[in-house]
């Protein structure tokens, strides 16, 4: 085990009618929030309404901005950010799945940064202060909800770029399992893609004695697989959508990632697909991560025996762990095509055309100093390449 | 899943040579610290010079307080109320287990109080405010590291409560599982039996739909047992020290019991024990433990089949729950047995003469409005009575 830090002060408040209180509960941190929110989906499901009435009842005054796309766009933060300045407000609500609080905290830090936001982006530098951030959340995906964590596009630059701050933590995030019940199909879908590969990005190491993080790491993922396909077919079921939705914010809250070397490598490489093809990022991930696994797994084959069996319930003989692995995976596989996600680059409709420019810029190969991605391999531009292909 | 509110704002430092930083760590937050601690094992092993140095190095000034005893003592948290108030000291840290924290967090809220601190205990009451906490952990057992909960004895009454306030958890915790290897090895066996039943007090529910807290608790669980036989029989395997440090936080932050109905039943019983005859608390709950699942299992076989299964490993017909589940309870007595942990009221040296008034006591049946004890099943002082005499 490594030597971490852990530390997740977000508030969550989670079950049925608990966004009904969102004003008082952010009352005692605020006098004015932004309101920020994608599309007509929170206008047609009556949740709009529902924060509107309970800001008003609790006094709290409110700007407002709509129109988080997903992969969201610097331009949207860069008004967010100029709309908070001339509004005053002391508080960002985002309403949403991972984009608009993925937004939000954009917003919250660039209100006290002097520059382009976007150089905090670009530079990793660390900021002093944001704003404070709140969620309700309506898409159980990205962990953001709990996170530090941003990802913004630069529309641009085609470049889609991660930042992480302990003080773009959400001070609290309200999960009501009855929001997700409105939910398209594939949303859902992706969203169970994309917390899955927060867990599988940690949980593939070559960090020993990591007992307990990966007893919990199996348990948030066995937890999804059990779930998701009654949460598919049955959009309002409780039971399954709650324990989703809990397993999407222990995902990616760190802790079952603590103390172990951590890999990232799907998560870089799908950045390239959404920044130049905008595919959603949970579909990109359940096209690259089975590839990954194929490609990487002989590095450390008892890793992924563990997975497959631990996990995917794989019986076989140990005497022929390629077996036990290519099952596990076949079986990642078909459980990712009951939920309708794809299995190829071509149903996601990237053709071979920017590959290799793609691969370039995930290692900043293209830049001359290149730095490889990964943990449990690391993996140059050639190695991106060779995965991008096999998961033509 | 029941609705639920998840909050563990505590900073956790963990690993290799971490308090040797707690100075600078604390800088942030203090100008004065009472140091609080227990008996002469911190200045043996050199642990009480590395933190005075390291307090010094950050031109932080401190007081003192030693003494701690297991069963923390009102009188010493009285004595540090005093004393913090007279030095105006801006935060406490307990250099210690779960006595000194719980001790530590007495002394914070008390500083605030009006009247005698204990009244809080007794009462309940909501507190307003308390001075910030920190700690450095040497035994991995209580969890109070990270949770808002204290247990104090008053050795005049001969009662021991608990109480909690978000305002009690700690803002930081450093644990070293380096600083574990001069542990006595009872005391390292009691601090296992402690976090284990901090768990079971969570697993064992009639909530359903708990996948993702069962697979949680489940890790934790499988997480102790594994290790902590290696940690017995090696004091300075790190590896096994650090698995086992690691789980005692998260058994107690509250994650694993998020959503489900707790019990809590084994740690009532357990404080009459230690308020009348001063047993280590971890000793009490082992015997305890077995005893309580006898006791009450056919209320929710399923529940406890799961324990067996997943937990112990038992494999058998399921035609013949009963048998799977008293297999499973049996190996948990064996494991205990392995760690030198009584497993009997005679071997904690309690003799029959006040089952009757500790059973009394636990329930309040002793002050006329009778509350029954536990979730899973409610128990009446005389099923109280019932398993204290199943364990003697």
């Amino acid at each position: 085990m490594l030597n971490f830090e852990f530390y997740a002060p977000a508030r969550i408040i989670f079950g049925k009618d608990t966004e009904k209180d969102i004003g008082a509960l952010l009352k005692p941190y605020a006098t004015k929030v932004l309101l920020h929110y994608g599309g007509g989906s929170i206008k047609k499901s009556g949740l709009y309404d529902t924060i509107k009435t309970s800001l008003k009842a609790a006094n709290l005054d409110y700007a407002e901005l709509g129109g988080v796309k997903p992969n969201p766009r610097l331009s949207l933060a860069r008004e967010g950010i100029e709309l908070s300045k001339k509004e005053k407000v002391d508080l960002i609500l985002a309403v949403g799945g991972g984009s608009a609080i993925d937004s939000a905290k954009a917003i919250a830090m660039g209100v006290y940064y002097d520059g382009d936001v976007w150089d905090i982006y670009e530079s990793g530098e660390s900021i002093e202060k944001a704003l404070p951030v709140a969620t309700v959340l309506t898409i159980p995906a990205a962990g953001s909800e709990m996170s530090g964590d941003s990802v913004i596009t630069n529309e641009e630059k085609q470049l889609k770029f991660g930042y992480g701050s302990p003080k773009l933590r959400p001070i609290l995030s309200v999960i009501n399992p009855e929001l997700f019940y409105t939910l398209p199909k594939n949303q859902l879908a992706n969203g169970i893609a994309d917390m899955m590969s927060h867990v599988f990005e940690r949980y593939f190491t070559n960090t020993t004695h990591t007992d307990l993080t990966d007893g919990l790491c199996e348990a948030v993922l066995k937890t999804v697989i059990k779930n998701a396909p009654t949460a598919f077919d049955n959009p309002r079921d409780y039971n399954a959508l709650s324990e989703i939705g809990f397993a999407g914010t222990v995902a990616h809250n760190g802790l079952v990632g603590m103390g172990r070397q951590q890999d990232w490598a799907c998560h870089m490489m799908e950045h390239e697909l959404s920044a130049i093809y905008d595919v959603a990022h949970g579909a990109g991930l359940a096209v690259l991560t089975p590839a990954w696994m194929k490609y990487v797994y002989k590095d450390n084959i008892n890793m992924f025996v563990q997975f497959a069996v631990n996990i995917m319930g794989v019986q076989g003989s140990y005497r022929d762990p390629d077996a036990i692995v290519r099952e596990g995976i076949a079986r990642l596989s078909e459980f990712f095509a009951k939920l309708n996600l794809p299995a190829t680059l071509t149903e996601l409709g990237i053709d071979d055309k920017q590959l290799e420019l793609m691969a370039k810029k995930s290692t900043y190969a293209s830049e001359g100093e290149e730095e490889p991605l990964g943990g449990l391999k690391k993996l140059y531009w050639q190695d991106v390449l060779a995965i991008y292909k096999s998961a033509q």
